[in-house]
This record gives C-alpha cells, structure tokens and sequence, in this order.
C-alpha cells in the first residue's frame, strides 16, 4: 500500500517489488519447511495424469533450479539486450528478476495484488490463482555482457568465448545472441509465459526482449523416473541423457567446478541454445528404414537397431553378414555417443516448437529447441556438434535456424542473493 | 500390410488411411461400449492436477465434437486452401481426414505402424503412446470452398455471406480465411499438434496450409465444472459464456436447426475465428481502477464491478452518487452483454497465443485467438462485434489482425460417414 506516488510510473518500480520481496521471503521459508511438493516428475504420456501442484525450491546456495530439475512439459525462453551502461541498473534488474522468480516459483504474484487503483497493477495477472506446477526460472549470460558496458570484461568465463559458425549453421540473427537469457519452465504453459512478460516489464528501461521461443513438449527426459518422449521426427532421441539421479555425471558434465578460470561460475553451468527447424514434409516423404538408419533406432520401440529394447546399450561394434555395420558409419547415435566423443555428455532440455507455416511455401515452420546445460560449450556441446554438423544423416533434415550461449551463475541462496551476485560483487 | 508399391509414394495413400479406418472403427466400437472417460472438464488450474487419458467419442450423428465439449488446455488450428478443381479429390480428403480423425481421438495412430520398411510412416509418429487427452477435430468450410471450382456454388448457406470489415480490423491476409478449417483440441498440445500436421499431410496434392495458430491455454469455460481462466489481460472475461450443460441456449444460439437455408448444415453451427493482438506493454502501463473499468469487472475476483462474486449478475442501471453508471457505458461486459445485443449470444472457445517478439519494437506478439461457435455469424457475432469495434474501450489495447468463418457441418455417425458427406452427396 506504500507509495501510491511511485505506483504512477509505467512499470512497476524496483523497490516495490523488491519490498514485495520481503514477504515473498517468509512465505518461501515457510514453504521451505515442509509446504513444498518437491519438482515430482511429471509427463502428461506417462500415467494419464500429473501433478500440477509441484513445487520446485528456488532457493539453493549450489546450483540453479531447471538444471537438473526433472523436465517440465512447456518452455518459454526470452534472450534480452541491455540498453544503457548503467552496472548499477543491471544490478537492481537482476535483483528485482531473483525477488519475482522466488514468488512466481511459489505460485504467488511477484507482488501484492491490493495496489492503490490510481496505479498500474504489479503483477499482469495472467497466472493468479494457477499453481506454479513445477516452475523453475534460469538465468544467464551472453558473451555480449563482458563487454566494455559494464565493467565486467575482465570477467567473461572462458568457457563463454566464441564458438563461431558449425557446420550446418544458418543463423537468423533476429533469433540468435543476446545478453541474457531466462528459461522458464512449468507444467503449465501459462504459468512460464507469466515469468517471461513479468520479468521483461520488470526490465523495462533496462532491457529489451530480443528473441523468444515458446516449447510445447518437452523432447527429453532428465530423471530415471520420467519416460523418453519422441520429438517431431517420431522418434525417441536423447535415451541416453544425463539423468538428475546420476550425481557422478553431473560433476563431470554439468556443473563448473574450482577448475574455472572465473570463480564466479563455481557451482553454474553453461546453456546452449540452438533452434532446430525440422524440414518435416521431406522428412515424412522418406522411408522408415531410412529414417531408423539415419537415427541407430528403431521408431516403434525406441531401441538401437542391435538390440530389443529402449535402453540396450547400442553396440557399435555389430555387424551384417556382408561385413557392413548395422548401425550406420554417420547414424546420429553413433556420432551423438559419449564413446565416439572423448566420453562427453550434455545433459539436454529440449522442447518441440511449432511457429506457423512458412509464408511462401505453406510449409510448417517446426522443430526442436535444443538446450544442453555442461560444464564447458567447447569440450562438449561445440565438439559433439562439430562431428553431427559434418556427417551426420540427420542433416539432410534439419537446419539449425538460431540460438545462443549462456554463462548460467550459480544458486541463489536466499532472499539476499540475486541471479549474478557473485559476478558483480566480488 | 497391403500395397507396397502404394506406400512408395510420398504421402500416406487415402486408400491406405481408409483401409486403417475399418479396423479404427472396431477399435472406436469397442471403446464406445464402455471404454470412454468422456470428455471429463479438465484444467491444471483448479485441482493441481489434471486426466489426461479421458475420451471424447468422434462419431455423433448431431453435431461434431469441439463445440459444446467442455474447452480442452490446448489448442492447434490450421486453415487450408484447395489447390486443385476436383471434387472428387477433396470428398476422398475428407474422408480420410475423418477415419484419421476417428483413429486420433480414439489414442490410435492414423493408420499401422508395422508397415513394410521402404515406404513412409503412415503415421508421423510425434504422439505414438500419448493418450488423447480429450481431444476433439472439429472441421469447417469457408465461404470461398462454395465458388465455381466444386459445383458447390449452390450450397453455400447464408449464413456464411462476407461479414465484411467490421470497425477495428486490422487483417493480414498471411492469417485470414481458408477453403477448409481445423480446429484440434487436446489437454496435450503434442497431441493436437500431431493432428495438424497429419491431415496436412493427408491432404498433399489436394489443400495447402493457408496459416495456423497454436493456443497455449483457454480462456473459456464451455462447462459448469470448469473455472474461468484468466486471458492475458489478467481479466476473467466470459463469465457469462453458454455451457454445455444449457441445453436451451446450445438450440438456440449455437446449432443451427431447420430454419437453414441449406439443410445440409443442420446440426452443424458456424465458427467465427478472429486472432486479437494485445498491446500488451500499453495495457501493463495502465491503472488498476482504468483496467477494472474498461472491462467491468474486478481484476482480483473477477465480480462485476456492482457485485462481489464472479458469477453475480452484472447491474447495469447501478449508478454512483453522482448519477455516472457505475459500470462505464461502454464498459467491455456492457457492450457484449446479450441484454443490449437483442438476447444473443455466443459459445467461446478461445485461447492465448504468444507468437514471439516483433522484431522491431521487441514488443510481444501475444494475445487471445478468438473461437465462437454460433447459429448465425451475422445475428450473433457481427451484431456484437460492430458495437464493440465501435465503442469498446478496449479497443486501445486490442487489434483484430486475422481469422474467418467457417460452416461446421453435422457430425459424423459412424465409419462410413465424413466431414461434409451432406454437403457433397446429397
């Protein structure tokens, strides 16, 4: 009810939501003992029902939710642009961002709703009432913020530095870069859009949305307990990913440890965007045999084409009597595995996205949202691609249209801590 | 298993389809006797969790599913054109878009999976093992399917005459009108999606998709089980929409009955589609007290702004002490209220859209896709929809960009029935 004088301005002020953040505290902390349904998996193909109840803690000192959270059903993802030079705006944004995510993952508003008329709601409203069905909010950084802006140059992870053109890269710059990204993740496709239009109204005068992308359903499982979906090729890709129940892999793989040149990043990860159109008329055109060659797997059943079932482990080794592989030289599983890349693995969020149709050609504008979270985008996700953008059958299906890379900081540990503090702070 | 050298072609033949059809009809008859969970309300936003696996029957020889169902979480819709000048061409269309649709809403692929290795899928296969989640394909014709190219030109009912530019319009053409509509509905969006691009597919050679449009979350209520969602304006807007329990009103303002020009339309009803951008970042920069005005209602609870609770009548005639209404004249819930319309009214079935950021502005592409299913486009929505282009204040925050109307046939009895049968044959 405070400051009805600061109500009139357009968007709503920092410090309002900052103070609504107070009570977003306590209410979190309350939840914190026991109110919480902690991020159950949940996958409307699995058991005919979910819970939308769930609740994922927003607060952890260690690592940021959405990471190795069981994967949600719907995605929105928004890179950003800052506009001035202002370090200290940037700070109060993502302070305000933190303050918002902690009462939007707890299914509150990012602020009281009982505003004085005379001024613009807080919250837009869209998501009043819904519960926040497993919400997370990830935040991270583009290479484009350690320039000379904000003083933060000599702090740009190595792991951030370019990876340049791949092969298969057709990058549409309106859908590529940006300065920060935030994923937004839920059961409910409703509740992850509230996040990005909040956020971005909060960062208004500061940042500028650059490109979105909204998932539909989610192409990979991140938890032994969730079953594999199959993305719009019909198939089941990603069996083989890293699973939130496999600590070993997610210090190897995901998490930045002490080895990082920047100790801000102790305990972050770093996220790989690629949007990946699928050319599906002339996939659908093509014979399944092929399609099962150029994937290693069988459509129906998921498993390698040497085995019976979806988790036999592929054997690369087989062979047909005449000596010829059975999984093909540049089937994507083979060139994808960790045994055929130096033992590296990415842990993969991904979701299908359908934009339309192609204005010109009536075609559907349709693919994957890739996102891979690993401790490195060069030893990892650049090699991996390297290899698929060369040779992989797959390429003669898809083109990668767009996407980005981004420094995700580590956990925020409490209602004093905000996305990034420790990379303008210390 | 049959027709190899049919399945070498690129798209799955109608002959293969129809053939699947027969043993889809046995599947739907064995469902039908006891095997349906019909199509129970269902919604993430009001008991936290939600059935995916209920059933809406696809025959009905009265009307089409996806009308008076309660309103599924989801939505994908495509509008296509016919290319081509063969009647005989689009009958065959549309009866392998309904075996495929009865297949679809009964958990079935379009046809079988086990084909012979060097053919196409039959099915693209995106949605092999996720239940329906209610889906329903509800299908319709637009007024352009009735010109000379079909000996059709006589059959075109009145109801479907041009409506013309109404006040606020603002269409793009890249996203209006269409020979031929569908409208998929599910709880799962993969699942709906699946049916669009599948009738497309069905459909190569003889329609092109002319544009499409994914809705992530309804904004109606089509049953008394269900709670009113909230649209992107954080309003409940359609309080008063006509549920499927209303019997009486479903005669009198939704199917069209024996007063048609052309009997072939009875028992079918007439889609008004219109894709309403939001400005978005305008309407989160005004007051609370303006919002609440422009719509009448209460952001918070959703009552009127002369009651306390959302269902609570709306009291035009209440006045301030100053004698001012004290819902505004032309408040949005006055201007469509069917007591200042001559009685009518409309069934919604609308939901929110968000298609990315403008790449200029970095303004939000969001707002509501806009369903009402009606006896008469003219008598209902173009009545109302001329007030409210006029004088509704919220139009300084909405803009008509695209849409059409539809002629929804009758439903379909059974196996050897399809979309628009009497509109061809008889």
């Amino acid at each position: 009810m405070s400051s009805g004088h600061e109500g009139q301005s357009a968007t709503p002020s920092r410090r309002h939501v900052l103070g609504a953040a107070v009570g977003a505290a306590a209410a979190v902390a309350v939840a914190g003992t026991g109110g919480y349904v902690a991020g159950g998996a949940s996958s409307s193909s699995e058991t005919g029902e979910r819970q939308t109840t769930g609740r994922v803690p927003f607060y952890d000192p260690t690592h940021q939710a959405g990471i190795a959270t069981p994967a949600q059903d719907r995605l929105a993802f928004a890179a950003f642009d800052l506009t001035g030079f202002d370090r200290g705006a940037v700070m109060a944004m993502l302070g305000a961002w933190s303050a918002a995510s902690a009462r939007m993952t707890a299914g509150l508003p990012i602020g009281p709703t009982e505003t004085l008329p005379q001024s613009p709601p807080i919250d837009t409203g869209e998501a009043l009432g819904l519960p926040p069905a497993n919400l997370t909010v990830t935040v991270g950084f583009g290479a484009s913020m350690f320039d000379d802006r904000f003083g933060l140059a000599d702090r740009m992870p190595a792991g951030l530095r370019p990876i340049g053109e791949l092969p298969g890269d057709a990058f549409d710059p309106r859908r590529t870069g940006g300065d920060l990204c935030v994923q937004a993740c839920s059961d409910d496709p409703q509740v992850a859009f509230h996040v990005i239009r909040n956020l971005a109204r909060i960062g208004r005068g500061t940042c500028v949305m650059r490109w979105s992308q909204l998932g539909f359903g989610r192409t990979s499982s991140t938890s032994q307990a969730q079953k594999t979906p199959r993305n719009l090729m019909g198939f089941k890709d990603g069996t083989r990913n890293i699973k939130d129940e496999q600590a070993e892999d997610l210090e190897h793989f995901v998490w930045v440890g002490e080895e990082t040149d920047q100790p801000w990043m102790v305990g972050g990860s770093y996220l790989v965007a690629r949007r990946i159109q699928m050319l599906i008329e002339a996939w659908d055109a093509d014979y399944i045999a092929d399609q099962e060659q150029i994937f290693g797997r069988y459509k129906n059943s998921g498993a390698p084409l040497t085995g019976h079932h979806e988790f036999d482990p592929p054997r690369f080794d087989a062979v047909h009597h005449d000596g010829s592989p059975v999984i093909a030289t540049d089937a994507h599983i083979r060139l994808a595995a960790p045994e055929h890349n130096g033992g590296e693995k990415l842990l993969r969020r991904g979701y299908s996205y359908t934009d339309g149709t192609d204005p010109v050609t009536g075609a559907l504008d349709a693919g994957l949202f890739f996102i891979a979270f690993q401790q490195d985008p060069h030893r990892q996700f650049a090699r991996i691609q390297r290899r698929l953008g060369l040779r992989d059958l797959l390429n003669e299906y898809i083109v990668h249209r767009g996407g980005g890379e981004f420094a995700v900081p580590p956990g925020i540990s409490g209602p004093g801590d905000w996305f990034g503090r420790a990379l303008f702070t210390k």
